[in-house]
């Protein structure tokens, strides 16, 4: 049985036409239409069959019970108003955004059934193209919800996620924030420094140890700029404890204190071990 | 044609073991037998015909006329005396060491025909158990080589890489050290300190950003004690210019600069993606 009967995903790029693909697969709607600012999205998500429907201007959204705000985090501030023109009270309003404090303020004041969503399934490759209906498949989806909201369009929202194989986890928008700044905003960051600390004539050198530590500094600057500014002091709390966390590593080097840093990286390897 | 008559491998682990298998694989030399501390290591290369003989004595490596020391680092350094009583003064010997300054230095005025070898195809595995013949395919093998030293030597060392499959650079000690300080040991650094800035209670949230950047943090922290303790000011060196680089991006999330944040980012993302 359908779920919703039209879905609208503004933005179908890797997130969004990934979603876009899983919707059509699991029979969650039965309709989705994909609302793009490049007409070559469009096309290639028709061609990619992702959606039934799309085009460059909102007013394909009209009519939709679910609406999915699948753009950077700073362009859903600038759509919020747009879409109220097009959707009616009752329509569901979700995103896919990796920060939730201010966009679920934002959001749930316009937007009586707006629930954040937030799928752990991002990459550094980017757009439809690259775009999978399998990417949801065993991974975690953080829901947030604000306190006496309908809880018919959050169990509508969480069992659609359910549907394409993520495991659901409920948050308050502010703990959301406080954790992804460490387990997802801090490891960009680092990465993204790692990589640029490099000398260009070293890179050469660089073995499986290096490419897999900066593997996310390709992801999309413009992107995670949005991500960075919007979890502020989050990210800069977390920054400051890896920084702690480094300086201790640095320190029983320089003091030639075996004994200290093979506690330290024995810590580490305990703790990435427990990561599943 | 056989390169060697008789090959010994003193550490039967991921490294020795994985050389023992390739070694077999493509035919290098007639006999390959194994020294290890311990009884099961050596039961489990037999089983797996990495050798042909194996011991926890080093008294089996008399008459090769290559050996290969594939233990820690520090290790190298209290075996050399103990190895220089079983082999002829025209035996080859080469490592597999991480660090090469300190090891070159020491096995060089022990052997004559001592060429530092450094193949960057190590794993956070670790045993013979996860050994495998093909890790050294189209990955980089630096070597090493005092000026003046047998060419016949180093030629047939670099022989043998390239036959299981090994691209093979060479460095002067200095300049292997101060290289891979940042290209190897400054990334395992970072993904210790990483790891272990996550609070526990977040650990729940990995998704594949923070596990690929923090995956070589369940290396083994004895041998990496090791690689950091003989590689120390290059290491510090790398840590300083990697901090200063996040110091960069904290800067710019801190004053709120999208300009310079994005710049910072799209610098990463261009070199990240130089890499192959």
């Amino acid at each position: 049985m359908f779920l919703f009967r039209k879905v609208a995903i503004i933005g179908v790029g890797f997130i969004g036409g990934s979603l876009a693909l899983a919707m059509k697969k699991n029979r969650i709607c039965r309709e989705v239409v994909g609302v793009s600012k490049h007409k070559r999205t469009i096309i290639l998500a028709l061609s990619r069959k992702a959606i039934d429907k799309g085009s460059l201007s909102l007013d394909i959204i009209r009519g939709s019970d679910l609406v999915i705000l699948s753009t950077p985090v700073s362009s859903i501030m600038h759509l919020k108003n747009e879409v109220l023109r097009y959707v009616d009270r009752e329509c569901i309003i979700t995103d896919v955004g990796s920060t939730k404090e201010s966009v679920f303020l934002a959001l749930s004041k316009v937007f009586p059934n707006y629930i954040g969503s937030h799928p752990l399934a991002g990459s550094e490759k980017k757009g439809i193209a690259n775009a999978s209906s399998g990417i949801f498949k065993g991974s975690l989806c953080l829901l947030t919800l604000a306190k006496g909201r309908s809880t018919v369009a959050f169990n509508k929202v969480k069992e659609m996620w359910r549907r394409i194989g993520a495991r659901v986890v409920t948050l308050s928008p502010k703990e959301h924030d406080k954790k992804l700044g460490f387990a997802s905003h801090l490891p960009h960051a680092v990465a993204y420094a790692l990589i640029n600390s490099i000398p260009k004539n070293t890179l050469k050198f660089a073995a499986g140890g290096l490419k897999d530590t900066t593997r996310i500094s390709a992801s999309d600057p413009g992107m995670w700029n949005d991500i960075f500014m919007t979890n502020r002091d989050n990210l800069l709390d977390a920054i400051c404890s890896f920084e702690d966390s480094l300086k201790r590593i640095k320190s029983a080097i320089k003091s030639n204190d075996k004994r200290i840093l093979i506690k330290i990286l024995s810590q580490s390897k305990k703790k990435r071990e427990s990561l599943k």
